[in-house]
């Protein structure tokens, strides 16, 4: 995917305030760029162009040029004569390819989620127990270093690796996946370095006590498992197997990413329904009912191997690795009973809930507006930040527990109470002997136990509401000023625990009215929490169905999510919205906007440069001469069979042409080739082979001569639309079909007029781009 | 709806052996007609049509006319003028309106199923009781009268209502809203008579004992409720708020309806989930996510009602309804412990699932096949089939349980062994005390006890093995006959009710190595069987993870669906789609046929009559000829604004000319009418009014002469492909944004070009009538 941008002509590019080497795939560049080439087709009359386009975007870390995929389908000749020659046999091996990999993915993911829990279990586990034992000792502030510097080790790894090897495995990687299920490429972005520190700084920034998650980068680590396997493995160890050229292409490896990131979530919940369920609602743009079995089936291979290996790992057989952080909360045997208090108190979560995480959206894109500023004063900078915050967590973390003061345990618990291993939910900590202490039960642990402890159910007299304010407290400041440094990092965790808190404390404090367990209470107002940032709710409603077990609960998940999310929507998008728009990713939204009904396509082509069309036996040199000067990737090609006739013969991809350059399929005379020539010359996977270079070609004048007939390599039926399509139907189209390109026709049928009005791309069809062309339409009102 | 058919020409139909005057959506009939219409624009050369399609399915249990329906939004002046002009208020009201009517269809769904399982479980309790109690005092053959009278009578009125009333009502309903939310109007499908008839009928067929689940109807039910609350009600007693205008069209109908048919599996099975994955999975062909929270919402309050219904009936207070039929098994606190020697009987269960799934769609096909047949011979026969099929069910029933043995009760059971009540694992029935007739505690209940009878856990040594094998071979052959009778009915609980007793067979058979609970086995006995029969996986998986609240059994519910679907997808369709293709419902698959890469759209339009198109001014009588003389419902209209130069203006629908027609918005000269003319002239809520008919227009000669300005009524911005696209590609764009019409452009852009070369509409894409016209594309080999 990198060969993409290497060639190419220098682009004016805005937004980001960089100017970059590209290639785009908008036909913008002739005409307006600084250098100034010259017109292959001399428009009589210059118009001002207006619509432009960025094509620069955060992708994890790092400020990449971004590509659109070519989800279409390329129905050229020699594809359709490839298609047609494909024995039964051959369609079989794609079809048990395609299942096989899609069990591969499964299991790879379950084995991978399992060994990472097993690594944060043990590695925070040891911390821990040395810790406790220091504090014990009364050695404070021997503990403190210990426990700082063990973290802050941690933490420089997984930062370290992420800025130097992998930016890009920076952050949760869930919009990334998003905008290329969308058809974005970003580049760097899927290959086995970001698998790699995608695996350990997961192990490490989890394991260091940093406020976040191994949700989003397990989901992350599926698509990359998913992409590798599409590929036959990454760079020079790649598989050359016959039976994976089937997959070179984008849309089967985009069904594959999409059955990754299920496999991810399912990993990091251990709930395969919830994992197809959030691939289908927040991930994937398009979907099918046979992508939704398939992704199933993937899922199930993950709980299979979860299963499995809590199973091997029963009875400590995997060292300080207990339950495996798999089932967070089993209230599976708690009977729920409504009443009408309770319903009215968990309307109030609810709203309080939608209200707090558009809070946290708005917060937390103000911190990674700041956050983006100092990362982009480069590597050192992104180190700095990551281990000034891993300091302050540390500090907090060990620090607050002493501010609190220590609760006598309840007899009734026996030995439960106090604990001094890493796991427990009444951690002695500084205590004399039958006291605990509340709030380091919560903030020493893994968040993983954290969470596990405060959902706890039957516990309504363990917190105290002090220990809960100062927990919430501490995990809101750490929850919006962790999740922009340079590790691998999920925000599903920390709105949890942030939720859980925030929905002990209502139960705490309406405890006279609430007659719900208040490990109940801390579900939903995890519910509340996610909802209302995320603003998923089937999926999510699913998730929590899996993780609690239990399906009285459901009704009442159900509501507080509902409520959560329309109050949260009111204010502001969802988080992976915001972070999407923040990081510059042209992500297609599924409605197009009420005032696109207002344009026409047409008008948007009016405010581009012409397009560059090609002629269908066109020069050598004339190919090369738009190939170097443009950075589109793909040209209208037209056909003029007898004066006063034209055709738009259909649209050639850059990609093809640089192949057909590297390959020399040259004519010495301006003809056509014959259908039998052009299969017995040219083949389909070579022509799909996207690792050729322009710049490899170097041809001699004499080839500079010759022509090249397009009739092979043009895809003769690209999606047209005329050009008094709306934008609005037109965006619906795009996005529906999956396009890349959209040719415009003329509306009037006649001599001398050309058989194409424009091109559009995605770029410009992007509300915010046709907007800044046309400021005045930004005045109609809103509609839904 | 049924206004769409009044008017138009007698149309040559095929296929089910019927003519049938209605009206066409494509451009078919003109030249082609028996009456011999003179085509309006001559062509030079008629051309041989050979491209045909039919227009008469089967809904319900009657044979229809069908149309398309319009979810494509018809972008013409007056449509946009009226959409600009809405004010922020409305598009708050339209908002409003839409949550409330989705909040409406769940709350109606949900109380009108908890009435239909107080009705059912009330009248079959009193007829048990009854049954019963004759048996126990020998009087055999008055029980059987009773019992067979009494379950005569009730299918009785639920076949004379199905038959005389609402013959769309007999069925499950679920393929017409399959059907319908793929684009296909089924007409008098979802008014009140089918919804009243659905009741009562659901009621009557379920309590009489046949083999057929409430869980179709219930699914049909809910979609009527949508449909009745977007029209603002039925008929006559139609409420005119103007509020309801907004949802005057046929895709904010869709979307509503969809919410209904997820109310109603919700309903049915309690699922809310499943019900929404179910919607999306089988029933629905376009999904937003939007509507997954719309449909969500719904399912939400569907289960809120049924809950609160429970609470109710709890201590009896509902009469005989006990458990009200709605959890069916619940195993939450059974642990399933996996051994190697289970997972190998599951993968048999599985094999054997499809299997015997994909046979019993090759069967029930064949006897649909004969049934309908025997339906078409009239009402009478309906009837006949119907009563007919009931005496057989009675008198197996009553029967058969005579056959079998008593069996002596485990002493440990205490009093629950033997009941004589309605309910109750352990009938007595004619045994000795101490003693139970382990046949009728199957086959004397209702088939929801009957169903948790089977699926009760430890209880492995109840059922004998030739009991089991008795009622698995009943109820196979019942299942079969019993669906294609004219009364409503569910596919789900007949299925169920067979894979129940395969699983508790195989279970029973291989008891030495099987080490699940029986009742275990009987559930995924059902799931194997339901999945290789409906191919559904992940909406029966959730529905099955709802109803055993035990999601411990999830991967082994996986595991047996997808084993069972993917053998059962080697040999037959799915059974819904062998209905749909039964009906002659024109349903539009997923994906193109392979073979559809090689033909292209200009050659199909080659093979039907030329387009009828309209001039943007056009003469009056023109317009009446035209309407009167096809049966099209939609009609490009061109422009030609000077000599050798023309344009595809748009496309106008038949049933805004007829309107116009009816408004008499003429103009006495040939002239373009101004913007604000026809604004001040027209409104958008008059042009949308279906109600209207051709007949009714009464026109004057001197207003046939005068002229009718189609500039404001024409949709400028159809759908359009170039002639050159193939097939395969338009099936996917008319597919996926949901088109009724696509017009054909010319490939050369050049004078004495028509501006279009055809117009495509469903019927033209299905594969089947594509085949018809072009049977040497069969020819080309399978791929995916």
């Amino acid at each position: 995917m990198e060969d993409e941008q290497s060639a190419g002509a220098t682009a004016t590019t805005s937004g980001l305030g960089k100017h970059d080497n590209g290639v785009h795939d908008n036909p913008e560049v002739l005409g307006s760029t600084s250098n100034g080439i010259s017109s292959l087709e001399q428009p009589l009359l210059r118009r001002n162009t207006t619509l432009t386009a960025n094509h620069l975007a955060i992708v994890g870390a790092k400020v990449s040029h971004i590509e659109s995929l070519d989800y279409e389908i390329i129905e050229n000749d020699l594809f359709k004569h490839d298609w047609r020659s494909r024995s039964n046999v051959e369609v079989l091996q794609y079809i048990f390819l395609k299942w096989a990999l899609a069990f591969l993915v499964g299991l790879l993911t379950g084995v991978i989620a399992s060994l990472i829990n097993l690594a944060i279990e043990n590695i925070s586990g040891i911390k821990m127990i040395h810790m406790v034992q220091l504090v014990r000792d009364k050695r404070y502030w021997t503990g403190f270093f210990y426990f700082s510097g063990f973290n802050l080790a941690l933490t420089f790894v997984a930062a370290v690796l992420c800025v130097v090897f992998a930016p890009t495995a920076a952050g949760p990687g869930i919009p990334e996946i998003k905008a290329y299920l969308n058809g974005v490429d970003t580049p760097n972005m899927f290959g086995a370095p970001q698998l790699i520190v995608k695996i350990i700084g997961s192990i490490c920034a989890v394991s260091s006590g940093l406020d976040l998650g191994k949700e989003g980068p397990l989901v992350h680590i599926g698509a990359c498992l998913a992409n590798l396997l599409s590929q036959g493995g990454a760079g020079r160890f790649r598989l050359r197997w016959k039976w994976l050229r089937y997959f070179n292409n984008d849309r089967d490896r985009r069904d594959l990413i999409t059955c990754g990131a299920s496999s991810g979530v399912c990993a990091a919940f251990r709930s395969p329904v919830g994992g197809v369920l959030f691939a289908l609602e927040e991930v994937a743009t398009w979907w099918r009912s046979t992508l939704l079995w398939r992704t199933f089936f993937s899922t199930a291979t993950v709980v299979v191997v979860l299963r499995g290996f809590i199973e091997v790992c029963r009875n400590g057989r995997c060292a300080l690795f207990g339950e495996g952080g798999l089932i967070i909360f089993d209230v599976g045997d708690v009977t729920v009973n409504y009443h009408l208090n309770d319903l009215i108190i968990v309307t109030l979560v609810g709203v309080i809930g939608g209200l707090l995480g558009a809070l946290y959206n708005h917060l937390l894109h103000k911190v990674l507006r700041l956050y983006s500023l100092i990362n982009g004063k480069g590597r050192m900078a992104k180190l700095a930040l990551a281990l000034a915050v891993c300091v302050f967590t540390s500090a907090g973390l060990y620090v607050l527990p002493f501010a609190v003061p220590c609760t006598p345990c309840d007899p009734a618990l026996g030995a439960a109470c106090p604990t001094n291993g890493m796991s427990g939910n009444f951690k002695q900590f500084n205590c004399p002997a039958g006291h605990y202490n509340d709030l380091a039960s919560l903030l020493h642990a893994t968040n993983m136990d954290a969470t596990r402890n405060i959902f706890s159910t039957g516990t309504s007299g363990e917190f105290r509401l002090d220990s809960l304010l100062i927990f919430f407290a501490i995990y809101c400041v750490l929850g919006l000023f962790t999740f922009g440094i340079a590790v691998p990092s999920g925000l599903f965790l920390p709105i949890i625990l942030m939720g859980s808190a925030y929905g002990r404390i209502v139960a705490l404090v309406l405890q006279d009215v609430a007659r719900i367990d208040h490990g109940l209470y801390a579900v939903l107002g995890a519910a509340a929490l996610m909802s209302g940032s995320m603003r998923m709710t089937v999926s999510l409603c699913v998730i929590f169905l899996e993780l609690t077990n239990n399906l009285l609960l459901l009704p009442m998940t159900m509501f507080v999510l509902l409520i959560a999310k329309t109050v949260g929507d009111a204010f502001n998008p969802s988080i992976y919205e915001i972070i999407l728009d923040l990081k510059g990713l042209p992500f297609l939204e599924p409605n197009p906007e009420p005032w696109m009904k207002d344009i026409t396509v047409g008008e948007l082509a009016a405010a581009k440069p012409r397009a560059i069309s090609l002629q269908v036996v066109e020069r050598v040199s004339t190919i090369v001469h738009v190939l170097r000067n443009t950075g589109h990737n793909g040209f209208p090609v037209v056909d003029r069979p007898r004066p006063g006739l034209s055709e738009l013969h259909g649209l050639v991809l850059r990609s093809h042409l640089v192949a057909v350059l590297n390959k020399r399929w040259f004519l010495t005379e301006k003809r056509k080739t014959e259908m039998w020539e052009a299969r017995e010359r040219f083949s389909a996977v070579e022509l799909a082979d996207k690792s050729y270079k322009l710049d490899d070609a170097e041809l001699t004048q004499e080839e500079m001569d010759m022509y090249v007939d397009l009739h092979p390599f043009t895809n003769t039926t690209p999606y047209t639309v005329v050009e008094t399509m709306s934008v609005a139907k037109a965006v619906v189209l795009f996005r529906s079909v999956a396009l890349r390109h959209m040719l415009i026709m003329p509306k009037y049928q006649g001599p001398e007029i050309t058989p194409i009005v424009g091109i559009l791309t995605r770029q410009d069809l992007r509300a915010h781009n046709i907007l800044d062309a046309f400021p005045n339409l930004a005045n109609k009102k809103m509609a839904q």
